[in-house]
């Protein structure tokens, strides 16, 4: 039996307002809700129409009703479980290893997608600016497919810590120099802008290197999505 | 002044089914409708709240109202104009470039992602097994941003297809050799398969090559988004 006010507690957290006032964060499907209880992020509550698919050590699941289900989800077809977790603290940032700095990424799937590749490319700290989609809107959370406990993601004043790093800022702009020439080293920072707009003029004052991925036959295609532009140049970084 | 049954038609456009019979299908927002006007695609009908935003010889675009705008708009937020347009036919697959074979690809955005990333990297031809998701579907339109007039579009039985190439087929596979250590040439056939289950059994079999992207750090992410898994074998293939 799930009261009401639990249920108003997980619909206010669909705002981020609500999300940061309680520093929790709601997580729907039975394979991301997993990787969250094996992570480091706190569990606060698990609800679930079949708590049998959880084993006994790895939470206290409450069993709801198919009903209770669809009162809390957010999604068209509620998939079994729906978690609350804790917001993690966020650690400094590790400047020892590549960092990818986000300057105003605003497409929740966008930012999803970065996340899990962050996590597949062995990327462990990523820095966002304030007005960067928020990473616990459910819409990441349903794209980073459980990467989101992996990754250290920190909202920070940007123009203030890329002044401070003591790293390259490496820029991506769609006239900077092809990615395929550079040597990259083992750390810096690769700066990805908004969907619409790219990096800001503040943030481009600070880049020390433009790169940019080449484009191939006669297409007029004007840029790449910013996920995609991503993987590209990530793959590129580790690629060596 | 837009009578029923064109709204009717317009809105039966949403199904596949629909589409095929009349050989139409629907675009929305300005950008993408000025792009296919530029294209080699016919034009079957624009309606816009704004024809100005339209030069004469773009196109006869008929004036509506925001009312009817919103009665043909599949968007929440309509965006000014929607355009009809005739599905082209398609032209036979040209093997003397790369050429991506989709195997049961499902998700709109996930394709009209790759048909962004054919055109940039200059592929000019994508194979899809009947089972891969329509790319007139208008998810799928709204992510290629226009790039569908310039890719040919072929749905046809893929194993005959890949039994009867003379090229090298690739494909992609979690356990397959590093696409770093591959030297490609100028022609062949990439296949990527379905979301969740990857690459058919029977596919799988016509592969004389199995590539797979390596993963850095111990991260335990299972696999890379299809599209972003594309971005980078394409560049693996393009960069040379």
């Amino acid at each position: 039996m799930v009261v009401k006010s639990q249920i108003k507690l997980i619909k206010s957290l669909l705002q981020k307002k609500y999300r940061n006032q309680h520093s929790l964060f709601v997580v729907e499907g039975v394979k991301t809700v997993k990787e969250l209880l094996k992570s480091d992020i706190q569990c606060y509550q698990v609800y679930s129409t079949d708590p049998s698919l959880f084993s006994a050590d790895e939470s206290t699941v409450q069993q709801i009703t198919e009903k209770e289900l669809n009162q809390m989800s957010n999604l068209k077809t509620p998939n079994k479980v729906l978690g609350i977790f804790r917001i993690p603290e966020t650690k400094t940032i590790d400047f020892s290893n590549w960092v990818i700095a986000l300057d105003g990424v605003s497409d929740p799937g966008n930012l999803g997608t970065i996340i899990r590749l962050c996590d597949w490319f062995g990327i462990r700290n990523l820095l966002c600016s304030p007005n960067t989609v928020d990473c616990y809107n459910p819409k990441v959370l349903q794209a980073t497919m459980g990467s989101i406990s992996r990754i250290n993601i920190v909202y920070d004043n940007l123009p203030k810590i890329l002044k401070d790093a003591k790293v390259l800022i490496c820029g991506t702009f769609m006239d900077g120099e092809s990615c395929y020439q550079q040597k990259f080293n083992n750390t810096g920072i690769l700066v990805m802008g908004n969907e619409a707009n790219g990096v800001s003029k503040e943030i481009e004052a600070l880049c020390s290197q433009r790169i940019s991925i080449p484009h191939f036959g006669n297409s007029t295609t004007e840029s790449l999505n910013v996920a995609t532009a991503a993987a590209i140049f990530l793959s590129e970084i580790r690629r060596g």
